[in-house]
């Protein structure tokens, strides 16, 4: 299915960096989803670049409901959006097309595209596509929410330096980071990572770091393994963010050197209603949830475009050359990919869901 | 699809732990696979418990070959291989029906199946059912091998000890762990793993680990971006197998605290072919293969069933109680976990070369 | 997905006409649907030949359920049913190994799968097949039933004789025909029918006829346009059954020399409920039901099994030769495909049912 | 999948006839398959309403390749084609939102999406959308072409009349077809044919017909049995066309009334290849293409807008009204449908082929 994710609720992705627009396809909404476009451009904005640690290129993000909204809420049918694209210079792009940038993609899409790709700007593979992303996420974050499913993310770590853990009252820390820019829970820690971003920017390099999401008001229950278990489903989509190289749950890697003892959620009752004493398991047991938070937790590597000499080969004289990017690119992405791990996730869940509850529940009936 | 797997190459798996058999059935399998029974049998028993460190429970997995092979070659159509459940005591589960065992999925699946589900040794659930995959796992195994496509698999870490990293020479490294019963690549660690794992047993307790895998031969342009990448398809596999929390490539984790500079694999050529100097990608850009080894890592937690005192809650009468698990467990699954992750690695790679090569590629035309 | 069909309640078919045994795995039954083996024993009978017009391989099919039943219920994960292959004679079909037999997929498999397919007895392509299918089919059966959903299909035509038309009181007719063996609504015609079947055969020949099969209690709004309309999904499921040629739904190709006054079916309502007048449009508009009956037939082609002489070619001499089955074959299948039908139709809506309002809604909760 | 088909060439259909616009993304096309804008426009004209037994809405179908085309030629990453809605008059719908036109998708659509869906000009279910279909089918064309597989359907039937059947050159009957406006083997048919029509119109009423389809140059081989049959798969592609109610392949419903010695096509050899001598089964067997031509043949119901009084129901007030239509539409449709059923039959074979060859099997490389 390649650019098709979801099986009840199916995204499907379409686009180039420096072509005329890019868009997603999301089938499988319930009807009578509310469509607030102030929220959608909102999310898009928590995507762009802030400031001095963002890239230079400006993006407005004008995006056009083409389908699937009518009378402000979701039809049921298809729904697409698309993004046209502006301020391209592809110029920037053209020693790309022979030698390719290391991190990139672009000497693997040269091995499976055959060079028919378009190169300019990253083509298809450029991280302007998870705006696509963002814009029909915002959809499925509001259609969650409707049903008290509530979804954040802040910048565990970044440049080496840690956020704090997620507090007792999770809901209130969520509410706080889907209105910050820069979403960190303690506000003093947000000097220092973005000192280290300018500091990577200044020296033509970039940082890297983690981005940990916790998801409350999801009920037990979702889930479908053996092998569309919430954990492989969500990774699956995380995975496809570009610079993702690791997803763990709970306590993930931490575990390995636990115990039994201390790794097991005891389970307790109160008024009628099962939880887990701890959530060491991050909300999911056998890939199923169990009505705890869901706490997931994404390595995010350093933006790859860095303006080092770096080497590399020209693929049509087969021989290696020198690199040295121009142009405009982010000393660090993790800070702007918080928004796209929450939008991939909304979409996760509202599959999940939908298949376990119906093609209405998430709807207006 | 949730107990089917891959588009191309697609595994089936059903079966409970105390029911008459499991089994898998792979679709996609290219006609003319030798299957080789030895083979099935050898990795079989990789999978079961080994000396004092393994569950009591015996399993012969005297396997049979129900469909999809003739004349000791894949036909092409749906292979099916069933194993028998045998020496199953149910009666050590009978207070599991209505008291979920932390860390396992009885709770998620009451929720999710109402009570109907088959609890008895964790019925769908139980780990008993990597067996199957296994089985059809070797399959898989074969066919890239006859691509000159190897993986292997080592215990990277144990109850807080590591093994030694892979090394230059992957290959030979590859193949001293396929035939060795506890993976490890430092002969020497297996002792002090081993005793840690015994420790544990001893205190009614169990450990984790983290499992390392490696892939070499795999041509580049393998994966399917935006969605189907290799990251995402292989994590959603990885994450199916019971106690997997955490999955990364490369640097994983590790990058979150790197520099775009420490974590770029240039590029060079030599002799034609296109490779990079370093592989903190773990052998993937943008989602796609670059033709360096795979570089994968699994986070094992440890095996939930342990024999101190936990709490727990009968959901029948909806009170806490508290729970002493009786009957055999394993005080560590990680030594086992190895061939099931060769076993998913293979099935996932399996599906993503038949979509791009066609369905003949991996057979004997 | 070649051998698995359906999205939300998904069959896959296993197995070779001389293999060890056939099989079907079912994943997605709601957990807490009554498994009766009688009538899955019943379904079976109904498909296996009757008296001197069914070939005279003794088919006793004793199926085995491996898994996804217990205390007689659906549990929600996968149902798995096998039938063992028992009184095969694979000698007689020695020459076939080189020799396709006209109007089979024996040519076709050896282009498909290079002569690496068991060609015993049509092997996967053999329309032993459908006993799986019936076996499975009678769970989605007993699931529909319990919804008030009835299907049931009669010989509309064979041999050149027709049956009546359903009638009015078509409930009255479904429960007739699904206690009959030879499903005629006019018992007349049986008779008629049953002889030309037997003059066909003592020519060493055989014929065809048409099913036909009606849903009551289907409710309306069940079809996902514009891809998974009721009638592709259906059609979809239906070409499957070997010797179906044809589909149509409805007045189908009946209303290719209509006009939209005549094929149109005005809407009413009585008491709160719409229905329409007519049912030229076989219960589906726009590929979505609209609560009127289901009405659907399938074209079956003669059984190609002849013993008279027929050209055909030897596949590795490359020469033409001429051809003259032995053995025991069908002088018509269409009395014994209809049950086949009635169980690929309920798979079908099950899948449907399932996606629309969600995993449990066929099943205990 | 809902409004997608296909698993490796994938088309996803968006849009509604009174939105913005109406598009579809096709997935899957190998990297290099030439893009031949006039080819697209031509094909869109050919769907477009043809003198006075049109339509009278205006559709200049201005089409806009938003991605996946790079230099003239698919990248092999999504191609998304996007048509703008102009000339809507949705006013001329307005009394439709409550009241269900007989034989549309009106009232069904109600029943599915709870009155959220875009009534205007049915909205998601409008014939309009086929012009999405059709430009990106027109890619799929081209691509077999390049291959030698050639696609064309003559209007069999319509009103009545038939047109002649193919004849022996079937390569020049097919470019015949693909050059003629309103397609018909026989030239002297067309004036019948309009004449019906146009009767039809001036009764306020509209005709039916029906399609047949060939395909010439498709090699043996192709289907995935069971389910993926090429019948299931084409069926399945081509029921999701609006007013087709019926599929047969080969004789179809004529083999019913057959012999198995009348329907069985004979195996010949000559020059090292191997055919048959007849093709009655429409270059079919078991659901897996023998090389022969394909033939297909769809039954096209009258278009259901017709200008007399029709009984419907208020579906706010629940009571019985009469309606008669305003506005424009078609006293047919099966001339403007033929290219449609080759663009989802072109598409069905991309899909067919690149499971079978590999993803880059149709492209350049």
């Amino acid at each position: 299915m390649k650019n098709s994710f979801g099986t009840h609720v199916t995204v499907t992705l379409f686009g180039e960096s420096h072509g005329d627009a890019i868009g997603a396809v999301v089938d499988g909404f319930a009807p009578g989803i509310p469509v607030d476009t102030d929220f959608i451009a909102s999310q898009l904005s928590l995507r762009r670049a802030v400031g001095k640690i963002g890239t230079a290129r400006r993006e407005a993000d004008p995006f056009q409901i083409i389908s699937g909204v009518f009378q402000g809420k979701t039809t049921g049918t298809p729904l697409c959006i698309i993004i046209p694209n502006e301020d391209t210079r592809s110029g920037d792009y053209d020693q790309l097309r022979r030698i390719p940038r290391p991190g990139h993609a672009d000497y693997t899409a040269w091995c499976k595209y055959h060079g028919y790709q378009d190169h300019r700007g990253g083509g298809h593979f450029s991280g302007r596509l998870t705006a696509a992303l963002v814009a029909v996420g915002a959809v499925a974050i509001s259609a969650l929410r409707e049903k008290g499913i509530v979804i954040g993310t802040h910048i565990a770590r970044c440049g080496g330096i840690s956020d704090r853990a997620f507090g007792d009252d999770l809901l209130s820390d969520l509410t706080r980071l889907n209105s910050s820019a820069f979403a960190v829970l303690d506000s003093d820690v947000k000097r220092a990572m973005v000192q280290r971003i300018e500091q990577a920017a200044a020296e033509g390099d970039s940082v890297g770091g983690v981005l940990e999401t916790a998801v409350t008001g999801l009920p037990g229950g979702v889930g479908e393994p053996w092998f569309d278990t919430a954990e492989g489903l969500l990774s699956h989509a995380l995975f496809s963010i570009p610079a993702v190289k690791g997803v763990e749950f709970g306590d993930g890697f931490g575990m390995a050197d636990g115990r039994g003892s201390t790794c097991n959620d005891a389970f307790s009752v109160e008024n009628g209603s099962v939880f887990t004493l701890t959530n060491h398991n991050g909300g999911v047991n056998g890939g199923i949830s169990n009505g705890m938070p869901l706490l997931i937790r994404c390595a995010v590597k350093p933006t790859p475009s860095i303006f080092k000499e770096q080497q590399s080969v020209d693929l049509e004289r087969m021989e290696n050359v020198s690199l040295r990017l121009q142009g405009r690119h982010d000393p660090a992405i993790v800070h702007r990919a918080r928004v796209v791990v929450d939008s991939m996730t909304a979409l996760t869940l509202c599959d999940l869901l939908a298949g376990r509850f119906g093609a209405d529940y998430l709807g207006g009936k």
